[in-house]
């Protein structure tokens, strides 16, 4: 195939790389189906007329106002590989003609979910401090270590959100046959009873939770949402893992719930990242800390990769889109997370 | 009922109490069930005969000679709730009057199992050092914190024994779809291949583990069976779990094949318990400690009580034990491990 | 609430009725939340252009034309609730509009799965002539009737398609241990294998089946795309089980494979419905024959109905309905099943 | 090796073979790894002392007296191929001297379980009447003709009996969500609950189960233990599947109930084997008949030789056999199902 033959794709993937994204072999494989164009927010309305009427696709989110929308004539998909929805493109007409917008986030959701299992067990078993207590001596052996420890097994579950992140989380989580329930409100009960676990609302998944793992994006509606009267209405010594955006929580007030020993908590995201090197969150006991670091790992990336070329294949078609999830008109707007710098 | 007309119970369960071991309710429901004579290993052979006659069951495992057992004329089942066979019985002679020994080891295989998982992902995801290094502010956030961080999802992963503990961790691990290798000499290949997982020699599921989870009992074949070379074998980064006895392995060898960056690794038990307070171990990179606090939980000692009442609930009815183990002739002389001191 | 105060529904189900599809109880709800006008095909052009104004759902697939379309200025979702999406709306406008057009195709999931093993099995173990036999004196015992029985657990089992029924086949056959391969063009390999089957070609998953379930339906690419030289094809002695629509084989071949003995067979769906008295599929040995019977339990009608409230209740708050499927532009007039004219 | 240092198995495996139970390659294994003496309950007490001194293993069930025990002095398992335990050999002697007694009937578990399914749905979809009305062009189509027709998802289903039998049912029933009861007096009530039932009485069981199973052995205190009133108390309309042994049911109660149309039913066993040509069962409506060919498959007989051989070398390393089932002192005597005449 010459180019011209080949569907042409306009490259933006900033904050991610190619590189980072595409294994070397997958980029093999894009290179070879495809005529990239690499580009830049900034440089893309500066291409030639004749480049954006030939682009079928575009991956990432560079900002594109009506005018530039207007000469991508070809246009069928935009793959955004960093997976907030940036407030950049006239998303209404967009779906009024036919382009797909997919987000490549589900890459994410089993490393994410991997570290929530292992932070719960952790703040239910103490691990992270009697590994310090043993390099320092004073280790407790046997059950006088463990006076607060529970189980996992059979506990009272709760997740906010239940997205593909909840998902996973609940795939793990069902050997450890723990009662789940579930509290979000853009879906329908039912699909939640299906999947083996119990609709409930924010007050009843606060209130009967041993284990409450919050995984909802922010939206316009929730930021916030979980103050001090919410963690005041958990359960004593129940554990808080946030794992989706620190902007769904009054940070401070959780940091307050765990500091009066109310319930114990960890987060992988947090108001500031970096975090001041003086805040309090970084000595705060019955915490755990990871630093955004959940999903960030190679393997999700160069999953990507994979996602996109599987949907390219797809696409070129004439099929829908299946392996990425696609925006949909009523919620693209309402979606708030921050876009990462950092990959 | 009167005395006379219910079943007695000898209970000498040390280094266990009754108290540990049964709830409140459950205690009530054992003595009003059964007449409790509760003794010691020193006071037992000093009971009346009349007692010693009646006995339809013993629970502990206080040492017990031929002369002893003569006199135990009712004798049904020894309910072991240490759950280390000491070899201070006369086993043949037990197995031959039909008496059950049974244990109660089944009721840790949850908490253990649980541990193990986190000692895992702990290790994967770098997880303690990471909170540390938060605490300290030299954390790294998103993928500059992942360098070496791996996936539980697709691992490989072994098994050394697949015993109750063995099997527990392979429930936690299913959805995690790793592909499971399992060593036990002791089993039918075919219940390893029904229960999903493939059934290996020592020498590959050393070689093609990600992760290895050593959760086999000492016997007097396998002390010290693990050493330098066999760690040496383990894939580059590869984590070695011990979850269930330190005579297993060969300390000093494990120390230094983690010290030497070939593998990282993590331990419940250890060669002295507590270790001493200048051991390496205590300060060693790449390796998390955990006192002996992997089963100890105050949930799993109430559950062996239960286990008692639900078997001698059977036994009374002249049912065989199904909760507990029992113990055979042909491997009851075969075990090694040491009785804890510590519950 | 007053009528108009309450979103408008037009209500067009047939050949349904809102008593077939909803409970009285969902009945009861749908009226207090809504105001019903039920109509049909016919008088829906003849409502005034101000009822039609109001209008934000229709619950059936009335035939609507351009003009028709122009005058439901507010409808936001046409709940297709017969299921086969006939080409009889201007699908790119409703799309441009951000009308939904959904269905509730995923009722019949479960109970055509159900059915599927049962004549699976039903195949594999002979148990119809089996029965038959008993009946009239002639039956085999034990091993001796069993010449031809096979298990299906261990079996090698091939789907054709891996939509909502393909995916209820597979959570079925998950405790038999099959081997499970699929064939479906409209998806993404990796979906399929994080299943936890074996994405595959047409003619992969007919050789090499002993079970295969025909789930795909029709569209304007695969009418009559099983033949007689895919039967051919397939193992001796495998079982073809056809649940989806009629026109994806060619019916005389799958007899004719039949009859020789080269495959056994079973199907839901025919050519004709009823067919013809005298239809020599009517007395074919080796064939199970099922009157489009799979589906049409009233437990599938009433959820219907359940799904239609949900999605109801999530579209009345401005978010995407997530219970019933989203007809797709690339798709949707691809589809080619005929609607049924018998519940 | 030479004969006298492999070690010596009895085989009398009536009414099994060697060639039923073993396959090519398996009896090559057998042969190659043991001294083979072939011999029958007649001959068995004619052979030299020599030879009975040296057999270290039985395969089958023939009649043993306390004298010819005593002539096998080097005893050390019984292979019970049949399944079903007679009252033939001095078992208590047997045990005293710890001479495993083990049993291969888990090879059934499988195939029968398998049957149960379909026996179910046939019952609950009315399968193979529907398919004799499309045989004689009485067939009704879609919904008219799934009147009583009901899906086993979420059913009620109660199970009499949980040993391997049961249990394999119950894995099968996992995808269908059902609510599973159990009825198992030998078993501890939280074995049931860990595997995810509901441990209940007799009484409930029936009174409460869509679909019940009946998959509990014959025992000395169970014979026609569900007669007239059980059937009664079931469920208007609820499907009865005996799977085990006739021997356990009123039968002719039970066919009193299916006539009735108060429930329907299934049976792979009956009381006399075969059945009389005139019996009533064979013309009775809504129920099906299976002439006790659940287990009895190939696959499941050369099973039996595999599992035999597993435990052997076990046996022969001085483990505890832990593939077949061994039988249990207080158990023994009290089973009384009747062993078979045809494979």
């Amino acid at each position: 195939m010459n180019n011209s033959e080949r569907p042409l794709i306009l490259c933006a993937p900033a904050p991610r790389t190619l590189d980072l994204i595409f294994s070397a072999e997958a980029l093999c494989r894009l290179q070879a189906g495809y005529e990239i164009v690499e580009t830049d927010e900034t440089r893309l309305p500066a291409l030639p007329d004749e480049v954006l009427a030939r682009a079928s696709y575009i991956i990432g989110q560079p900002a594109i106002d009506e005018a530039l929308l207007s000469r991508l004539t070809s246009l069928r998909c935009i793959f955004n590989v960093e997976g907030n929805l940036m407030n950049n493109m006239p998303y209404p007409l967009l779906f009024e003609r036919g382009i797909h917008v997919v987000t490549t986030t589900e890459v994410f959701a089993q490393p994410v979910a991997e570290l929530g299992i292992a932070l719960a067990l952790n703040l239910m078993r103490g691990i992270v401090d009697a590994d310090l207590d043993f390099r320092q001596g004073r280790e407790k052996w046997g059950g006088e270590g463990n006076g607060d420890a529970r189980l996992l097994y059979g506990a009272d579950v709760g997740l906010v959100g239940y997205g593909g992140l909840g998902r996973a989380l609940h795939r793990l989580l069902v050997p450890f046959q723990t009662r789940l329930r579930v509290y979000d409100p853009w879906l329908p009960r039912s699909i939640i009873v299906e999947a083996g676990a119990e609709p409930t609302d924010l007050h009843s998944v606060l209130e009967r939770s041993d284990v409450l793992f919050v995984v909802a994006g922010v939206t316009s509606e929730n930021q916030n949402f979980l103050g001090a009267q919410h963690f005041a209405s958990m359960r004593k010594g129940a554990s808080f893992i946030l794992l989706s955006r620190a902007d769904v929580v009054d940070f401070d007030a959780l940091i307050q719930a765990v500091r009066s020993g109310h319930i114990t908590g960890a987060s992988d995201v947090f108001p500031e990242e970096p975090m001041p090197a003086d805040h309090p969150v970084r000595s705060l006991p019955g915490f755990l800390r990871s630093a955004h670091r959940a999903g960030a790992l190679d393997a999700a990336f160069k999953k990507m990769g994979d996602y996109v070329l599987e949907d390219l294949e797809l696409l070129d078609q004439g099929l829908p889109p299946q392996r990425c999830k696609k925006a949909e008109r009523e919620t693209v707007q309402r979606m708030r997370s921050r876009p990462v710098d950092v990959n």
